[in-house]
């Protein structure tokens, strides 16, 4: 199968899109942090990361941040990850070496939480200290520790996914949903929901399970999203990456159209069951709570209005960069069964007892 | 060198001891439990965990507990993390695998997150699920997602020290601290002191600096500490593991009776930083805080008692189990030096700011 002959369905995400007005102020500043921050070996690491368009991304996470430092410190952090990202977890030699990747991250995340760490040459690191004392400065400290804990989420799961491209395991659709949950970088994310607003949702109502399922979904969606926007470059270039895709292939033998369209029904599932839990929540919470769940909405929303633009995502040779295609929508949901999915690593969300 | 010819110095632990007065129906309340879990394999790992003496370990990290079901809560994690780290980490085929045990710590970390997740025929599995099942009642929720992430941390620190073993990497004195720090399981532990007293600090004092250096600081001492208890019964197997010793002589050339007596300098001057900063911090903290504080103090000390007397330390050849050893302290730091240890990954644990 190529892009060619493949039908994507459209996406369903029925939420106002919304981007932070100050989008290109942000982006000429981080860009100037890119240049000076180290990370880019040449000119061509630069201009991928550029090409991240990481403030459209963010700006569209944090439509209504008051403050523009604030802004600006979350949004390096993004260039910062899709850069790390390309360099060393998608890239050889580490993509197929967990036992070197694990100790790679382990130093950087020591190195986001201990202030004046080694950088051991890795160029990475000093630019992620200087992002932390950004963050550790701009508080509270609940929400960078919270950063901190989703950042090693993060990279546990590009551990675990990069031992399975080492032992040449496929993870069947219940482990790859467990494992995206992590790789997709998703608790980092809304972690910094907190430090780019500057609001404070109370412990109690942050780490509720229902909380928590809240932002489990919303990482999913997007991260399943993300799959499918990056499917027709992965075919083209022939990569056999672990997706939602190939996990559903290899639990049920599907073809490829087949399980497209599978995986589409099971993401509209997760948001439909998020659309209902976030009503169900929503008399009960206070207002940083609702604030933060708005959060997640822009969040779903943004990421599938910029992952259908982003040059990341898009084959360079099906239109140049800076055209901005319009995005059709699709108008329903393509599976309206409120019954939880059959997975077990994700049924809680359906557990009766959060709403 | 051998057991007999190695000198171990006295250990410096300037702290009252406690345990807990319900220990011994503590212990028989969690042996039943473990008898009834399914996490053991047959009778020589039922006895490998028993003998770890997990519910004196915890009793003596909070001897002040109120209620006897959070203190059993609590302490059935020790078993089960002490009985998964003897049956997966440090055995084979998993303790050079990182691959594997990537994705095995991935699932066991979703299972303890997630309802109703698969145990996938992995026996610690359905155990897990059953200890965070309690854990999540006792609450309050803030303190079990801590101890979530305190466990993940656990994980990622197990998984470097697998790669550097399969890489046949050693690391040297700053990488193993970074290491040391996760592979210890210290923030689980210490997440746990909330979950087993029912104590809550708030999040603004929990997550300030000063108190994550000090929980680093005191997990640090007590990790050094159970490096030296295992020594012995390391080089009576000739094992060659990663442990602090091995560190300073990959660094210094040391010999290993020179490297003994430098990482307990080492491990002093921690300590003296952590009694220095915890005087510091003790007039401004809340009474929470400062019973959080004490129950740092708790953990060095318990560790220490424990460390000294389990089975799972002692060479079983060395004296009975049962037999209770008296055990001579140090009565002085072995190294006053305020100034901070010269590695970057735990420096700023002497940032004048914290104080």
């Amino acid at each position: 199968m190529t892009t060619e002959t493949l039908r994507l369905p459209l996406l369903y995400a029925p939420f106002e899109p919304a981007v932070h007005p100050e989008v290109r102020w942000l982006e000429q500043r981080a860009i100037e942090w890119v240049d000076a921050s180290g990370i880019c070996a040449g000119t061509a690491e630069r201009n991928r990361i550029v090409a991240t368009r990481s403030s459209d991304f963010w700006a569209r996470f944090v439509p209504h941040a008051a403050d523009r430092e604030r802004l600006l410190t979350t949004t390096l952090w993004h260039y910062w990850g899709f850069g790390f990202d390309d360099a060393h977890c998608d890239s050889p030699p580490l993509n197929t070496r967990p036992d070197l990747f694990a100790a790679l991250a382990g130093r950087v995340q020591r190195a986001l939480e201990a202030p004046g760490s080694d950088s051991g040459g890795e160029r990475y690191i000093p630019a992620l200290c200087d992002i932390a004392e950004r963050m550790a400065q701009a508080g509270p400290p609940e929400a960078f520790r919270r950063f901190v804990a989703g950042h090693r989420a993060w990279l546990s799961g590009v551990t675990w996914q990069i031992g399975n491209q080492a032992a040449n395991r496929r993870p069947g659709v219940d482990e790859y949903l467990a494992m995206r949950l992590l790789t997709s970088g998703g608790d980092a994310t809304f972690a910094m929901w907190e430090l780019a607003t500057g609001i404070h949702v109370p412990g109690t109502e942050m780490h509720h399970p229902a909380t928590r399922a809240l932002t489990e979904m919303a990482t999913m969606v997007a991260a399943l999203d993300n799959d499918r926007h990056s499917l027709r470059k992965e075919l083209d270039h022939q990569q056999s990456d672990q997706n939602i895709f190939t996990a559903l292939i290899q639990d049920r033998q599907l073809t490829l159209q087949a399980a497209v369209h599978e995986g589409n029904r099971l993401r509209d599932r997760i948001l439909l069951r998020f659309c209902r839990l976030r009503q169900a929540v929503r008399p009960r919470a206070g207002q940083e709570l609702n604030a933060y769940l708005d959060g997640l909405c822009h969040g779903i929303r943004g990421n599938a209005e910029w992952g259908q633009r982003v040059p990341r995502y898009l084959d360079p040779a099906t239109g140049p960069d800076g055209e901005e295609p319009d995005i059709a929508w699709a108008e329903h949901s393509a599976d309206n069964s409120l019954a939880p999915l059959p997975f077990p690593s994700i049924t809680w969300w359906w557990d009766r007892h959060l709403a």
